[in-house]
């Protein structure tokens, strides 16, 4: 039997994997990703989790680790400027893994390693253009297109997330000002509540929460809240109109949606189709599937990351 | 000796050339797209155009027809509803050149054929990953990942032109609102220096022109015209903003710029480049670089469309 190892680097949390070459994930576990100030300690932390699991099966099984990360490039190895996670700079990411567990590693970003693993056994299977979009506490993407993983020429490619939502919009994490992740996160929706609550006088569930979240907004919906419905559908409108953008660069087959926001399910599916649909070009029009990841959110980035291995 | 023939249709004309293996094109014509309302007689031009050549060369050296052309499908053959051509609707190209020419025939996008000749023997030369944008009549694209063409899953891909460049901005022709194409085309920038003119009192050499022209625009900006310049950095500013978004995408090693107004040279590419890295995430700045095409203007789309048959 053999087994690599795939680790998904969230904003918020890790989760980490040991998966056979069936994608069957044999051991899962998850640490806090903003409780380590210092990569060493994050690592560390990590080689605690999966090491006695690791002895217990053999290191001799194992091909290597995959990690998908926030801005993790695949060609290098690191983790270079991600205004999502605490690391400053850049991080030699495949390097220390290599050092500690003593297995290759490899690195992609969070989104790729989703987007392979939803294309080996999620939505995506057997298609060969699609868009993975990412709604988690950042906006990530993965486009794969001729059926190959479209990293760039320096592995940096799918940075949906960063393209220019509203000119001269929110103001980002990344230092710029608009960018879809501002509007179309599962933090920023929370976000745009505040604001709708501040810019109308509308009776709301939401106006009775202290530390509002994207579930509260999401449970208001379920209930028919006016204003929960309506941050949605702006949240859909933002994220429509860039997803007919980039339809117009990749022709995709399908869009597939991604991370906790998309698991509001038709309060944020069906004001995304709708605006989507309204903002393509003719050509493109009622042709591109809008679709919810078929996998168990924390199972497809540890798969797609440990796919990386395989290949 | 084997030949293919490289037709490239444009708005305003379409050129045509039978090239040889290596990329030398033996014969070269073209005619004006806009004489003819129907597509029928346009191919008959053409026809006539080029057979007495294909006779004397003999038909049965010629391996086949290739043609770029704005919203030509690769999968299908045809072109679909194409804003910059008189021809509405899904016109089935290829099979209409088959028919007329007994030459097996395929189409491209008119920028893919473009992104394929600058590959094969222009400034792409040996890039894996870039993208070919045309500023001419129209804004046309085409992406290169990982070596290929991105043709999508239903042949349309790479319509950057059609991206939006400003929300609720100019009307297009594709009856959408502030498409990229509205502001960077040759054409556009004669909307831009109308507007320009209007809402300023400035004296400029523009103002004493009838028939404005994209080319008198470039030659009032030679001359140091303040408001030919602020025109220039405008229409830069608009593509270096698009340009980022791109690259957040697909993160090229190059974006070769082509067609009319590119032609424009440092009038055009120095604002470009300078609000294209204003307007880049980070990871993305410095490494980009912006090129011309290497090639003559009509060569590229002529051996582009050819090299689509030995493919």
């Amino acid at each position: 039997m053999q087994y690599s190892i795939g680790i998904d680097i969230g904003g918020t949390n890790s989760v980490m994997g040991i998966v056979d070459k069936q994608g069957i994930i044999v051991f899962e576990a998850s640490i806090s990703t903003k409780d380590f100030l210092d990569i060493n300690d994050f690592i560390e932390a990590i080689y605690i989790k999966l090491s006695p699991e690791i002895d217990r099966l053999g290191i001799e099984h194992f091909k290597g680790i995959g990690i998908g990360a926030p801005n993790g490039n695949y060609y290098n190895g690191s983790i270079e400027f991600a205004p999502n996670l605490m690391w400053k700079g850049i991080i030699p990411l495949a390097k220390l893994f290599n050092e500690k567990f003593k297995l290759v590693s490899l690195v992609t970003n969070d989104a790729n390693a989703a987007a392979i693993g939803e294309m080996m056994y999620g939505a995506a299977k057997g298609m060969n253009d699609f868009i993975m979009v990412t709604l988690g506490t950042g906006v990530g993407s993965g486009f794969v297109a001729n059926g190959k993983m479209i990293y760039g020429h320096d592995g940096f490619a799918g940075e949906l997330g960063h393209t220019i939502a509203v000119r001269d919009g929110r103001l980002c994490g990344c230092g710029r000002k608009g960018c879809l992740e501002t509007y179309t996160s599962a933090t920023s929706i929370v976000r745009t509540a505040h604001e709708f609550m501040k810019n109308s006088t509308d009776e709301s569930i939401l106006r009775h929460i202290t530390d509002l979240s994207a579930k509260h907004i999401y449970e208001a919906a379920v209930q028919q809240d006016k204003l929960a419905l309506d941050i949605f559908d702006f949240t859909g409108k933002i994220l429509g109109q860039s997803l007919a953008d980039a339809v117009a660069i990749t022709s995709p087959e399908a869009i597939i949606l991604f991370g906790g926001l998309a698991q509001a399910g038709r309060y944020i599916f069906e004001p995304t189709k709708k605006y989507l649909e309204d903002n393509l070009l003719i050509i493109y029009k009622n042709k591109i599937k809008l679709l919810p990841s078929e996998l168990k959110e924390s199972d497809v980035a540890i798969l797609g990351a440990a796919a990386l291995v395989w290949n």
